[in-house]
């Protein structure tokens, strides 16, 4: 009995034990798609701005909210001041070799590895931020950053804009081409080279050194981005006058670098997660630096005594002309810079044309009375 | 010894099955927390659109898209055309009665139920897109807006912006104030109003009987949208002039309204997903118009013989001022309206006084020759 018993017992038991090890197998399936579905990534994101900087450094800290809310914590993004983890100018070569999985900054820094790179930021007497947003989106700009960017193993988003930039500050006035002569400006990249063909001595600078040099009479003008930025710098104490239209960058777009492998190592939904939160704060950046300039303009002039004024037509006709004949030369040089020059120009003169009758037109149309 | 040995054997099997439950128990738990954080949610998405509608209509599908992708099928929205679940004009309450959970559409439908909405879509004279967005986002106006709706049961986003649109098709020439008298136009909101007010007489219908209306003299004009869609619509049939700048609408931005309750029934990174979604569509619907609509343009004109012109100033000047005694008007008879008016008019007086020297001077450093 007491073996037939056991027997049944064992028999009941093992059948138990065999159940409940499936169930635990079964189980272990589930978790392990959970595991994988709930996979955790940790990012780090370098920069070419100061930490939390108004506009441009925010825009990354907006980025990394955005993706860690989307994202219930899976992807966790922290973002590093320039100079934190890497130096400003070293932000591209971090993302390329995988040092860190994603930077954001402006592609022009780059032209000396990628002299194409300045069609993303902006060109003299180019594309502004809407025309812009709709040329990588709709007009093939976007496909060409990747292309450009390819070889460097890095993926290319648009993540920001400033709109319309001020021509600088000046501590003496332009009033005809003669005062451009010997002006020692802070201005980089292409537009550096336009102020310097015109006569005048372009200056490469870091952000944070130009109120010192501003105010000690090192350079005599230097450009920023726009009031909002401009007037948190206190560049109204270092120079007298500040000068319109922004001819060197007319609609800016800042960039986000994702590393390949980085990218490539994400479930589909966390690439899309980081793809759409980059073009949400592509928007909020331009809509913050839209609210916030007039605001900032108004204090600069009405508190604290700044000069508004406009540089004369016949210097804005010749840096046009200049811009040209350099865009010119670089497009010979380079023969991506040519493709992308040629879809950008192409784009420029259709958009254009249907600007002057409804954006300019709005513009004019409320000036009425 | 058998008995000893039962006694252990079984003592064992008591563990290991006290454990296996145990894990099991474990492995039960960790599963519901697994299935609540891979819940899934199906929602109904109806629009005052044509299903799949150039522009307005794919706006919508792609936020429906987006949110698929990004949550991982987690949050589904079906999308339906005007008419297939709803009538377009009874999408708000549709949303707000529950109904379905989410709707895409545009404010400026609802003036009826709330006479304030007609400030979320577009003011004649108004802010364009990258001024609406600016105001809406940095401005206080996505507060007031859903002031607006809160007793509607409804949460409001940008969910879209056509940029500028035309003044629209006619089929005879305005060229003063006189040839506005008696003219026949399809033109809704308050718009419609200030076209009556001029002398004209403004009639309502749906985008779809536009055509034939316009066509066998019913009415003599009609505005559409803009060149993009007008030619979809083959509006360049029906009428030979196509008149520009759109001053009824300078920048309309089209609206998501989710019913409350749906919304605070997703878990917080969905609602967040939703959120951005619709914010990142905000921008690229606008990308999309300013693209395309050039293109369209030059084969109306090119291709089908439009004649494009521009109305009159002291016709666009009459408008402006009617425009500003009707907003006096409406104000008066809702308080809501006049606290967002006043925030609107504030920012809008704030980022023209900065458009004219950033926006408005790129068009015209542009033209420079």
């Amino acid at each position: 009995m007491a073996g037939f018993k056991f027997r049944k017992f064992k028999k009941s038991l093992v059948l138990i034990f065999v159940l409940t090890f499936f169930i635990a197998c079964e189980q272990e399936e589930v978790n392990t798609a959970f595991k994988e579905s709930e996979k955790k990534f940790t990012w780090r994101m370098v920069t070419t701005w100061p930490k939390n900087y108004p506009g441009v450094g925010l825009a990354a800290e907006n980025i990394s909210k955005l993706v860690n809310k989307m994202s219930a914590g899976r992807l966790q993004i922290k973002v590093y001041g320039s100079g934190e983890l890497v130096p400003a100018l070293e932000v591209f070569d971090a993302v390329s070799r995988g040092t860190v999985e994603i930077g954001h900054g402006a592609s022009y820094y780059w032209i000396g590895k990628a002299p194409s790179a300045q069609f993303f930021t902006a060109l003299p007497f180019g594309l502004n931020a809407q025309e812009m947003n709709a040329w990588l989106h709709y007009g093939g700009g976007l496909e060409l950053w990747e292309e450009a960017y390819d070889k460097f193993n890095l993926i290319p988003l648009a993540g920001g804009n400033t709109g319309v930039q001020m021509a600088g500050w000046f501590n003496k006035e332009i009033n005809s081409l003669e005062d451009i002569k010997g002006t020692r400006m802070r201005i980089p990249g292409l537009a550096g080279k336009v102020w310097t063909e015109a006569g005048g001595e372009a200056v490469l600078m870091p952000g944070s050194e130009i109120f010192t040099n501003l105010q000690t009479g090192v350079i005599d003008a230097a450009e920023w981005i726009g009031p909002y930025n401009d007037q948190t710098f206190g560049l109204h104490q270092a120079a007298k006058y500040y000068y319109y239209p922004g001819w060197h960058e007319p609609g800016p777009t800042l960039e986000v670098i994702i590393n390949k492998e980085a990218f490539a190592s994400l479930p589909s939904d966390l690439q899309e997660i980081v793809r759409t939160a980059s073009r949400a704060v592509n928007q909020d950046m331009l809509d913050e630096y839209t609210a916030r300039n007039n605001q900032a303009l108004e204090t600069l002039v009405n508190t604290h005594g700044v000069i508004l004024k406009r540089l004369p037509e016949d210097v804005l006709k010749k840096f046009k002309e200049i811009t040209s004949k350099l865009l010119e030369e670089l497009i010979v040089e380079d023969p991506l810079s040519k493709r992308i020059f040629e879809s950008q120009e192409n784009f420029k003169k259709n958009v254009s044309e249907y600007h002057k009758i409804s954006e300019k037109a709005v513009y004019e149309m409320r000036e009425l009375n």
